[in-house]
């Protein structure tokens, strides 16, 4: 989101985003690259196991969903590096055909108290699919510039 | 690796893997489709941000790690669904031209009290740069199945 900065991210605030539509041909290209495993790429043999069919990769689902934290989220221009995630729990399989919506909840905004221009923010984030059930979820950790300078 | 089962992961048991080529193709074609920020995506906009140049969004460095712990770690017929990650942390840039080594250790191996047929299996994981820095780090949660039941 252009022109948003620390100061926009304030302890309670939720936010919905999405849907992500999952479909099984970009679920396949992006398992045959990174996570080849059969319950991934092959539609047979993932019918035979556990799940009953293809499921996507649990990288693959957190990277779909930073792309709607990119696309409807994130400050454009305000955003540094992330140190990091935490809590991330794949709770149930994603499926070709499923619709996610994202959740958002900003779990706590503080300025840096060494570098006066930057916060970190740590948000909530879930990914919900079209029968309400999470499917992820996980905690992240942003570093985001500040608008004014603390005083 | 074929035959691998949760009696093959024993506490301590380190191993290391790779190495991961990381190229600026691969770099901006996976930012383009899951994390479209300039600092990933844009030559000329990330050579004038804090890193000097582009930088691989965390979420395909842990997809990099993903495949060749799916190509020369992880159970290739034992592996069950992974309940998630904790502590995900990207420490340093990944920038292109860089060569990743992935350590991996085993935390801790135990078996289900309520399934005897698997065990949870709990691993250190990471990626280290060519110039010896650690670049990511993260715990994993795996489950795969026992060889043999407990009795």
């Amino acid at each position: 989101m252009a022109g948003r900065h620390f100061e926009d991210f304030v302890q309670g605030m939720k936010s919905t985003l999405g849907p992500i539509a999952v479909t099984e041909p970009v679920l396949i290209e992006f398992a045959r690259k990174y996570d080849p495993q059969p319950i991934h790429v092959d539609p047979v043999a993932a019918g035979k196991g556990p799940f009953g069919g293809l499921i996507a990769s649990g990288w693959h689902t957190a990277s779909l969903v930073m792309r709607v934290l990119v696309d409807s989220y994130l400050p454009r221009d305000a955003q540094l590096a992330s140190p990091g995630i935490d809590e991330l729990r794949w709770l149930r399989p994603v499926r070709p055909g499923d619709s996610l919506g994202v959740t958002v909840t900003v779990l706590e905004a503080r300025r840096s108290q060494s570098k006066p221009d930057r916060g970190l923010v740590r948000t909530g984030i879930e990914a919900v699919n079209q029968n309400g059930d999470i499917v992820m979820s996980l905690i992240a950790m942003n570093l985001f510039r500040c608008r004014r300078e603390a005083e």
